[in-house]
């Protein structure tokens, strides 16, 4: 086993031990992918690796992907299984060969048809939902980890100018969607980190709209973008809202108050602070504002393999964020049939303050188009 | 409630009476969104609905998806929650609501922080995964389906065909990856229905391969290419392998051995057929060949909304697959070291036989490139 993989794995050994349970189970995603230095494919076949609070670990393999499984340079015991036979056998000889009478898995991403398996391979299994403390070893982003980030969030930034450039009074939302897409890729993009959200005038109320084919983007829209390009398996998550030829002084006051609210974020934001806080802070602004009932959603997330994790940023989550962590500052304040604003920019937690990844202008901006 | 939308709820409500549980729930998926004709995220935060066997269905909302969901005219009654409360009130709400004591869910869908949620509100809930019953439902596609995945695929072939235009020898698979992909988006993909396989030389014997940005193509070289264009919600996936510039006689025999597989498969496909007896077919040609160590794979599965879905087409599986389902024949050999071949169509079964709906050509192809 190389030596990175092996100190990762101890990792979540350590994880198994905090939790006291006999074992952390993966299951491919973000998680998977970070303890291995490999991605795989999930859909049907469950696929699963078994790291015990002491001893080797092991895993269960479907059979097609054991040539892949190969370039991982895992030591451990591997059951595989073939589609024509099932994975029943593999999952009993994975369980009788560990030995262990609780599991703690990943709650946000293994499927119930996995947890089904472990509890037909042995009935007696404890399972429990260990995704905070799993998933929490990515929540401290390393060196490299950040390089990829800023990566991502540079093409991401290129699409994006190289996209309001590009709009015009009487595309639809669709088409504005559709030359962001090409704009991410073109910028070198590995994949998209999420279906774009691209909506104008009352759609822009909706936090997570679908563009429409049917709307034509009109003067005095307000045009809100979230999106963002995946490079080095790593996320960016931004957001920008816009207003076409002209602004409302109800636009320009909304405006107003969304970027105080995400200023406001950012200048509380160091090692120490808690998600609460800034939450809090956050928040306070946009509630301190007339526009109060246009709350949807909390501040943020926690930003990099995976576009929604720890830590989320939100009233009640007093978790400390250390020096390392990223999120997103993305208040908004939504009006039904009217329209919406949200401001969203990546954030680095640093001993000192922080740092925004994210560089994209974000005084209010009015597209001539 | 639009009338299509109820239709598409009592079809559940069929399922859960069939299935003897007291209702069906869905998340987030490609069930949800046949459902509700809408589609929505899910990531970190539970969103459920639940259609009874008998009675009114009802829904589990995240606040800030309210908006969006009052596009979906659904009449139930709806626990929404907001972030900073977190989703026990909601989940005690519903399930006291419901009243019911088993519940039937996705297990290839739900992910194992929703069943815990519905275990702490009612501890005493039998959660049975309903999975193929449930899914089941989106096995014969509609016309507007089939309309959907025939615009699907002819995304695809026109980005294979420019693709297939531009490579060079000297190109890494990681370049053809991205002339792919933004030839999908070009050609109108509103998605790509997985993120595609290029795969060259030694890595087109890993079925499930990663482009790699350090492998130049090299004359000789089968070259691997396996992905698919989504459009109106439905996926594409289709195969093609070609070689650059001369093949070998092994290569030769090879994909000739894979091209068999697939025409057999072909041939003896008509509604009343078992998924058993096609993959019995089509492997049978691979095992009777001077490779048949080199299977790795069943012959396929149904592709629709979801890119892997039932019917799967393997051994064992004698479920009869009725006119309007459509399934990938998708037969390879892959030997490791040196190189792998597949063939993969699209095929719609009919009462009379299929209808294949990709067609890119799939005779022996040598790219001058």
């Amino acid at each position: 086993m190389r030596h990175s993989v092996s100190d990762r794995l101890s990792q979540y050994a350590t994880v198994a031990r905090n939790l006291d349970v006999g074992a952390v189970a993966l299951v491919p995603g973000p998680n998977f992918t970070r303890a291995l230095n490999h991605s795989f494919m999930s859909h049907e076949r469950p696929f699963l690796l078994v790291i015990p609070a002491r001893g080797p670990a092991a895993a269960l393999v479907p059979n097609l992907e054991l040539r892949s499984w190969d370039l991982v340079g895992f030591d451990g015991a591997v059951f595989d299984w073939r589609d024509q036979d099932g994975y029943g056998t593999a999952f009993s000889g994975l369980m009788d060969h560990l030995g262990i009478s609780s599991l703690a898995v990943e709650g946000q991403v293994m499927r119930v048809f996995v947890h089904h398996a472990l509890k037909t391979a042995q009935p007696d299994l404890r399972i429990v939902d260990g995704e905070t403390a799993i998933s929490g070893l990515r929540m401290i982003k390393t060196p490299d980890d950040i390089s990829a980030m800023r990566a991502a969030i540079e093409i991401s930034e290129r699409a994006l100018a190289r996209t309001l450039d590009a709009v015009r009074i009487g595309q639809t939302e669709k088409d504005i969607e559709q030359c962001l897409i090409q704009a991410l890729f073109d910028e070198g993009a590995e994949d998209m980190a999420f279906h774009p959200i691209v909506a104008a005038g009352d759609n822009s109320a909706r936090p997570h709209a679908h563009a429409r084919a049917e709307y034509a983007v009109q003067p005095g829209d307000a045009l809100l973008i979230d999106f963002g390009a995946r490079k080095h398996g790593f996320a960016a998550d931004i957001t920008r809202t816009v207003f076409l030829r002209h602004a409302s002084d109800e636009g320009r006051a909304v405006y107003d108050t969304v970027l105080r609210a995400n200023l406001r974020g950012l200048n509380i934001t160091r090692a120490g602070v808690t998600a609460h806080q800034i939450d809090d802070a956050v928040t306070g602004v946009l509630e301190a504002s007339p526009y109060g009932d246009r709350i949807r959603t909390k501040t943020g997330h926690g930003l990099g393999r995976d576009v929604h994790e720890a830590p989320y940023i939100m009233r009640g989550n007093h978790m400390v964020l250390p020096a390392g962590t990223v999120y997103t500052n993305e208040p908004g304040l939504y009006d039904i049939g009217n329209f919406g604003v949200r401001i969203e920019d990546d954030v680095l937690v640093t001993e000192d303050g922080y740092i925004t990844l994210t560089s994209f202008p974000k005084e209010l901006t009015i597209l001539p188009c």
